[in-house]
């Protein structure tokens, strides 16, 4: 039960609360009473369709019976004990975890969220090469503290730049709609990359490198699709040189892309894949590490440095392994590639029919809509990194007042519905982004 | 309600989850069942003393009703949203956040832990003075991600200097009973700890260093009290030279010393607070950053770049929420104060009677033994940074088995139980210590 009313919930973020990413003059953050499904409500009894699930992290939906009653059973029994103790549902998450993994992995170490399971991640690949230097692409992001800051290729870094941390070499994505090239197939695409990056290693020393990190899918920067090809290649140079390939599964991770985790989707297996947002779908902070022999063996005699006063915490826990339980039970997976080919589908059509849309990227229930001035040039709606009008700002606005809830980054749309969106409510909200479209065709380009 | 036995909760975690600061090699974690006040148990029925609150944050020791309903009320309505909202819990923790807080401090960002605690204060520092050093000390611990662990002072940053960050200056500690000098009184000894920290940010250049960070009590590594005059020092330099003054109350804040925050023992405002651990008490993971006017006008027209997925987390501003009000409600502090005496009484008396014991130090229900092989010479029982027997492991392990469950690290055991704790109870637990202390006087010594 809420005890004050919206208008008070807002006061007094407006003056006690700190907010990310933003300027804090004249906050007027929306305040949110609830949510059930794959909606949430304001105080006025406004219903938004959440069609990124917030932050791509709630892809169960709100409301989730089997998560809530998870925590209430653990809260009660025991919501926190040391790291250093065995707990059941620590115990319980960590083999489901192994056991919906690629065959090689072994341990789990868990974190807080994203941001610390990349510095574990780096801190991992560091310790068992002996070696200091990390691969990591332009357009993605991984995280906000120093070490998962200065991993992340977005402008969101450049804070964490004064002075940059040592050791962190950045590469180009696979981005191949905006390309210098117009590659006519996956393979030439993934070949094109792939010596790119050869070459970039050699210049650096392949045997100076612990890690080459990559999102398998570049997620809030556009949903960038690696082309078949590109993460299998990624796989042999790391072999062939001995570095620790991560593939930082957070947001595409927990069936998002239709498969558990969307490396699958190019059947290659990293040495460590990098978990957060949808192993508890936000019901508790919970991030983590999922390692393979080799790197779980480094540790058998070798003092694992690294630790946090929560990591394993059993509330976390117990949301996760509940979590975890629902995506199969719920046959999660059958849900997501059934309705993401109908959204794939309008997605086309959009592209076909509104001249804004320069690209439309999609795989599952994790898309992008990609907004260009001209179609032909592709110039894009905003320049990278600015956007003086506030244009992307005023759509994803536009889209609120009508009930449709996303975020955006420099010129593209995040649609990514919670993964139990059925196919009659994801053609709802898309007849919402329709119209916004119309409004981008008419005022904006 | 568990559904394992313990001896399967203990051979999945030994099997699947990697343990932080440790060898994995025959992991044989104990396997904790449940918990009520300052009590947990294992799965045969062995009840235990928490007698370092864990990891010095459950403070409101466990079961407590007040906010297992909290969390159970808000995972009900509303467990998560993105930070990019206004939210009840978020909004009313930070109001009593800053209500507690000293009369300047105006806006709070709230994080996951400790950890990113830290990053986000030394980022502000840095953008807020557009300037790059930080000084912090020799045994501190400000966290393990690659800028906390860089902050920190102790072995547990080694393997976060590979390369190290840049930009961090140590300096050492105000550790009286083994500095170099015997000084007469507080005064003296304050005096030169500030004259040396003046000595050496004139070589740094006072006008270079964004911020100085300390532990407000150096707390994992042996509960170091400042003597009257030195965070007043600190103060007072940061004021001459525009420095950021960053007092860590992770583990010393929340009614610890008997004061809501660690620093109010010397009567000091600093410009950021970072804050976890107590703020829930583990039951869900929350911290953060409490920041003064300074700080915040910073951020009215300058973007904050900082971010989590899990920022202003609902169910963990719930929990906090609970807490703070708890701290007032029960008037915890007036039992931290009371009984707090008692404590510091009996480790008196332990330092007359105990030739192992070297030094104690207390202050609320916050205090640590130091133990040495001879009191005349001070000789750390082990050396620092290094055990090779396994000593200290020793003595933690015979304590636990006899009930006593805490931690210790270098030569010094920590005692900190819950602030609920009883006087009856106290003085039960402190029998089994130094039962304790007659092995160690007889056997390591």
């Amino acid at each position: 039960m809420t005890k004050l009313s919206g208008d008070k919930v807002r006061e007094l973020d407006a003056k006690y609360n700190l907010h990310p990413w933003m300027k804090q003059k004249n906050m007027n953050a929306l305040p949110v009473e609830r949510a059930e499904g794959i909606y949430y409500w304001d105080y006025d009894g406004n219903k938004y369709y959440d069609m990124s699930s917030q932050l791509v992290n709630v892809n169960l939906g709100y409301g989730n019976k089997e998560i809530i009653n998870a925590i209430k059973e653990q809260v009660e029994r025991l919501p926190y004990i040391a790291p250093a103790y065995a707990e059941e549902s620590k115990s319980r998450l960590a083999e489901e975890l192994i056991k919906i993994s690629p065959k090689n992995m072994r341990k789990v170490f868990f974190t807080c969220g994203g941001s610390d399971a990349n510095e574990s991640a780096i801190n991992m690949a560091r310790t068992v090469t002996g070696r200091t230097k990390i691969f990591s692409r332009y357009r993605s992001y991984h995280g906000s503290t120093l070490g998962s800051g200065n991993l992340s290729g977005d402008p969101r870094r450049f804070a964490l730049e004064n002075p940059a941390a040592t050791g962190f070499i950045k590469f180009f994505d696979p981005y191949v709609y905006r390309e210098y090239f117009n590659f006519s197939s996956d393979e030439e695409a993934s070949n094109y990359y792939i010596a790119k990056l050869r070459e970039q290693l050699t210049y650096e020393g392949p045997e100076n490198v612990a890690a080459i990190i990559v999102e398998s899918i570049t997620g809030a920067n556009g949903v960038i699709i690696p082309p078949d090809g590109y993460l299998q290649g990624i796989r042999k140079i790391c072999d062939e040189f001995g570095i620790i390939m991560i593939c930082d599964e957070v947001m595409a991770g927990f069936g998002r892309t239709g498969k558990m985790f969307a490396f699958e989707n190019w059947g290659i297996e990293p040495d460590i894949i990098v978990f957060a947002k949808g192993v508890t779908c936000g019901y508790v902070q919970l991030g983590g590490v999922i390692v393979n022999e080799r790197v779980a063996k480094h540790y058998e005699d070798t003092v694992f440095q690294y630790g946090l006063t929560y990591s394993g915490h059993p509330l976390g826990c117990a949301a996760g392994l509940a979590s975890v339980k629902y995506y199969e039970d719920a046959n999660i997976l059958e849900n997501v590639n059934k309705v993401g080919k109908v959204l794939g589908e309008r997605l086309e059509e959009f592209k076909s029919k509104y001249k804004s849309v320069g690209d439309v990227r999609y795989i599952g229930l994790f898309s992008a809509v990609e907004l260009v001035k001209n179609k032909g040039t592709k110039e894009p709606l905003v320049p990278y990194g600015r956007d003086p009008e506030g244009i992307i700002g005023k759509i994803i606005s536009l889209l609120k007042s009508k009930g449709f809830s996303t975020f955006g980054r420099e010129n593209t749309i995040i649609i990514a519905p919670p993964l139990i969106i059925t196919e009659e409510e994801l053609l709802e909200a898309l007849k919402i982004f329709e119209e916004v479209l119309e409004v981008v065709d008419r005022e904006y380009i």
